[in-house]
């Protein structure tokens, strides 16, 4: 049973693995590679080389964990976290502990080799999206857990250890850090201004317009003003949302083309660059904010992060995020299209 | 000018460069790697390489940015943040800015091409340890300063873009937000039990021992109860201190043993692993606080950062911290001798 540990100065919390423990030999490799290429346990066909499935869209008629599907739900083979147990909160002296109870799921997004979510039609990737709602909806329900955490690894900088494109889903007993973070910022704000501070971001943005990347009736993309890495940009609804889960099918539909074309301009600008992104949303037992705004954090992995970085939360960024939104908007973004 | 901008959200400050910005293709390249074998500018006898230097252990009779020093204080070539001019603090709409006035400084540890600090003699290693505190001393007359922040990378994983070993110097006019976090952690354990949240933990640490690595008069060495990584270690002064910089000429003394035989276990056990270590002290313009105590965070950069962590700050640590302190303590450690 991996351990949730907290480290009492910063109040981080951070997963201790103690079963399958690793020894200093174990790093004595070269780092790891992507695995691309040969066998693809995610590719269609190959359902029985997968922990079986927890849901997935699949046409009329076809069974689970056989082929037929076009989104599919797996428990992740290594989770970080497990489902089965409980909490277990104690102290240990000054520390505090409880066990690793949570979800590690993993989001195929097509069945065909795909490496990346624009080789997605938008109408397929509006089901990835329902998919993310979906197993929000579903793990919710479980009052052990408090946060659901979507993320995307992709390219082997990034930390992707497959190329298959795919979403991970890792709900945990309680709020992460960067999380609690935004949230108490939030707060503050409201509190000061009575308003969101996102919906605040979101007015400046469209009146200066020079961080823009792309705006349509529901969606806004733009590179954060104090953006920590180099082409960073955010995604997020213009109609006030706290919890991703209560997105709109009208606004599902619009995500889609917002978030494919989005990677796009990424993948043409800077010619298919590692990246991860991030699904912020509000904590499972919160009812609907007024202070707090679900966005999509999008985060390029061009720059190793060194030292500074690392020891003070205090990041240096080459690229001017105006500059950045200048290359983005000019990118010309030629969609792979699949069918 | 640099600028350093505020995040709304998190109140992280980034630091944007605004006039050497990078374009997409500068981002095309291969990842840096780090450059040892041939020309290195902080060797003795290229003194002429680097800028001007600003203070120097040397023997006597010597003259400035000639041969004859042991360790080395030189501005750094390509500094994030410019000691020239005023802060000029402003807003734009709901943005906070400031220009990026700061110092950022090199300490060349040795003369010779040593890659690594264990490659040094203790008393050696207390002349590095004086010129951290006789450089901190020095900037903060400066009011514009608010913190500095001594860090070292080690291996190109690690940030570093030259291999001879050396130290880096950032002072910044804002506290960076990881350390305001530690200190606001501490501040609320301190108004709680009254006492500092540190000396608690050493009390723990030398209770149970599992995760002690190592322990002086003056210092202990420990794997920290919540690590966010394989085999992190910090180093901790055992006499409550806020600040590095009035360290004692007796705790410099062990200090200068302490860390270097924490890093030669490092290297021991991990075949000479990249790492960072990170001095954590108080700001500049705080008097000597009862909640608050220095230490050195020493960082193994052994597995790569995924998005889970980007995006949250929660962290998986494949290594429980009693396995990693156990084979610190069992890695047999022959320091090489320089002379």
């Amino acid at each position: 049973m991996p351990e949730l540990r907290k480290e009492p100065v910063s109040g981080r919390w951070v997963i201790i693995a103690t079963e399958r423990a690793l020894r200093p030999t174990d790093f004595k490799a070269p780092s790891h590679s992507i695995k691309g290429g040969g066998f693809c346990p995610f590719c269609v066909g190959n359902e029985d080389k997968t922990p079986p499935e927890i849901m997935a869209y699949r046409d009329k008629g076809t069974e689970p964990n056989t082929r037929g599907w076009r989104v599919r739900v797996v428990p992740n083979k290594f989770p970080a976290l497990v489902v089965e147990g409980s909490l277990d909160k104690r102290g240990d002296g000054i520390y505090d502990i409880m066990n690793g109870i949570g979800a590690h799921e993993v989001i195929v997004e097509c069945p065909q080799h795909e490496i990346s979510l624009t080789a997605l039609e938008p109408n397929h990737v509006q089901e990835v999206l329902w998919t993310y709602r979906d197993r929000l909806v579903d793990l919710k329900k479980d009052r052990r857990f408090i946060y659901g955490m979507l993320f995307k690894n992709v390219g082997a900088a990034a930390g992707a250890s497959l190329e298959h494109t795919h979403t991970q889903l890792i709900v945990t007993p309680i709020v992460p850090q960067t999380v609690a973070t935004e949230m108490e910022g939030s707060l503050t704000f409201y509190r000061y201004r009575g308003r969101c501070l996102f919906c605040d971001i979101i007015v400046q943005e469209n009146s200066t317009k020079s961080r823009v990347v792309m705006e349509g009736d529901s969606f806004i993309a733009f590179a954060p003003f104090a953006s920590r890495f180099p082409f960073e940009l955010w995604i997020i609804p213009k109609k006030h949302s706290s919890h991703f889960e209560n997105i709109q099918k009208s606004e599902i539909e619009e995500l889609a083309v917002t978030l494919r074309s989005a990677l796009c301009s990424l993948e043409s600008a800077l010619e298919e660059p590692p990246y991860n992104y991030i699904v912020h949303t509000s904590p499972f037992d919160q009812p609907e904010l007024e202070y707090y705004h679900w966005h999509i954090e999008i985060i390029p992995r061009l720059t190793r992060i060194a030292g500074f970085e690392w020891g003070t939360g205090f990041y240096i960024n080459p690229v001017p995020p105006e500059n950045a939104a200048e290359h983005l908007r000019n990118a010309a973004c030629i969609a792979k299209e699949t069918k």
